[in-house]
């Protein structure tokens, strides 16, 4: 295994000392127990926003907090939930009268946990669960379908709203909303590896790509040959346009996201074939957005997104944000 | 080979096609010869700064190409120099009075040809060459050193001082001060692998680094052992601050920016260990910047780059700039 850190043990820590010292203008840490919130705190009167799961998905959740997004965001452990003292000393710290909305992305672990903070939890509170990923219903860690890279967007969404002064009810709303106008499809060319098992997590032949792959590595639909992008671009722009998916005529927020191990020459090129296929579908790209928003490790691949985005969900989009990983200020 | 393009043969023009889509309110893309400029255009009067080079290094330079940074980057293929037609007709689009600055980096290609656009170029012009990688005199590609990560931060402070209206003359001295005020070193710890090779560029041992690579997979210093990131950030930054790099008291820049293939959380971790060696040294983290900045296609690795900056270079850098992949409003 060939990694940047010290020990497996510090990984974590490690990094997330230096996120923090990084954008010390965004962003402090809390150690004990871990949470990431913004610099200035959250101003009273503003529903707060926490996130949070397994880490290795960087730059999500920690990267996302600051004005215009999240109020805070709780990382575990490499792809393992954080815990329900990491959630409460989150919400007890960001959370106040206008109460908090947990952002929690479909994994067994961090669904349970979420919901014993919930409950530890003495104020106001609503959850929103994600559950964006089209690829397979019921997975290795998830009841029914998991929650990846569309919670970038329910996050960026909400997170505009909270600011404006919404009230928990209307954010809970706008997230369900926006989370069931959302699909998200990826493919992975390579496993990750994690750092405590030390070999990649899944094993995938020099000629093969695994299509619908989680976030963790999970399977996805099924083993593919090597593929053109387009071809790809295809399997996983018809899985997200099934069923409810957006229809002629549709606005549409397209992400094209990179797993950590793909160039971006790549993700762009990606996005071409995803901006041909869903004009030949008659839907109207209104924004885009291509990078590492939610990644696996060091695995290979992408994921594409699509939300159909009302007009109030656009304006939202456009809203000033600024954060570590996602900034435009008016 | 696993990569997400069609063909060898089109993945540039398809990579460019999705980015000039994508970013459609920042940049234009010209295709014959290939150029991306300003969607804007240039204003009358100011400066227009040039860079380019070969591809497999984004974002750089099309990435930066917006309001406060490059008025127009010219892609070559993938590591290979963009030829002087494209660089002299991307002169011609956005040069006017004021002059333009080509911002080169050191390589035997690049240097030809930007020469050969600046002969061409019936206008003024000057050129900035960067050279800060100070791994190696002299390399596959290169004569002296090698210009790699460190020529975004000249990007980004040229680019505010010519948007803040300075004359090319102070443009090109500001330059080369930048320049000389930047050093950055490299580690690899797998190869990439170039599209039209469809092999990595070397081989490198299950339990073996490169440390001082350059970008293009060129040799560095020497082969290493697998070793923590304390310890290599360590062998990094004792190379930069050697020889008249920055010393006690010294406000810096500090970049350290991943090569591709290399998840955020390794790069976070690896920004810690630079700044604490940092902070031994009684150097002050003036400003920090963590991502993918100056790539080398799927390469898995960091660069660390340190610039001494005064404080006409730290208010420069604070200066607005919007493009794809650097954006900070005011």
């Amino acid at each position: 295994m060939k990694k940047l850190i010290n020990t497996v043990d510090n990984a974590l820590t490690d990094s997330l000392r230096g996120f923090g010292a990084a954008h010390s203008d965004i962003v402090s840490v809390n150690w004990e127990p871990k949470f990431v919130q913004r610099a200035g705190g959250t101003r009273k009167g503003k529903v707060a926003l926490i996130s949070g799961g397994g880490s290795g998905h960087e730059p999500l959740h920690a990267g996302f907090v600051g004005k215009g997004m999240l109020d805070a965001a709780c990382p575990g452990e490499v792809f393992t939930s954080s815990t329900p003292d990491q959630m409460l000393a989150a919400a007890e710290a960001v959370g106040a009268d206008a109460g908090v909305l947990f952002i929690v992305k479909n994994y067994s672990g961090d669904v349970m946990n979420f919901e014993m903070a919930a409950e530890m939890y003495d104020g106001a509170q609503d959850t929103v669960l994600t559950n964006d990923d089209v690829a397979v219903e019921d997975s290795l860690y998830t009841q029914g379908r998991r929650g990846v890279a569309g919670t970038v967007i329910v996050e960026k969404i909400v997170g505009a709203v909270a600011e404006a002064g919404a009230d928990l009810a209307t954010c809970k709303a706008l997230g369900d909303r926006v989370n069931a106008a959302t699909g998200t499809m990826g493919v992975a060319l390579t496993s990750c590896t994690v750092p405590a098992a030390g070999k990649p997590t899944f094993e995938l032949g020099e000629d093969e790509m695994e299509m619908g792959v989680g976030i963790h590595g999970e399977p996805g639909r099924r083993r593919v040959k090597l593929a053109e992008a387009d071809a790809l671009a295809a399997e996983m722009i018809e899985a997200i346009c099934k069923e409810g998916g957006p229809d002629t005529g549709d606005p549409v927020i397209l992400l094209v996201n990179g797993m950590g191990g793909t160039p971006l020459m790549e993700l762009y090129l990606m996005y071409d074939a995803a901006r041909k296929l869903c004009e030949d579908r008659g839907l109207t790209i209104a924004r885009s957005l291509v990078g590492d928003y939610c990644t696996s490790l060091d695995m290979a691949g992408c994921s594409i997104t699509l939300t159909r985005a009302d007009d109030e969900m656009l304006g939202l989009w456009d809203a000033p944000v600024h954060t570590a990983a996602l900034r435009w200020d008016v």
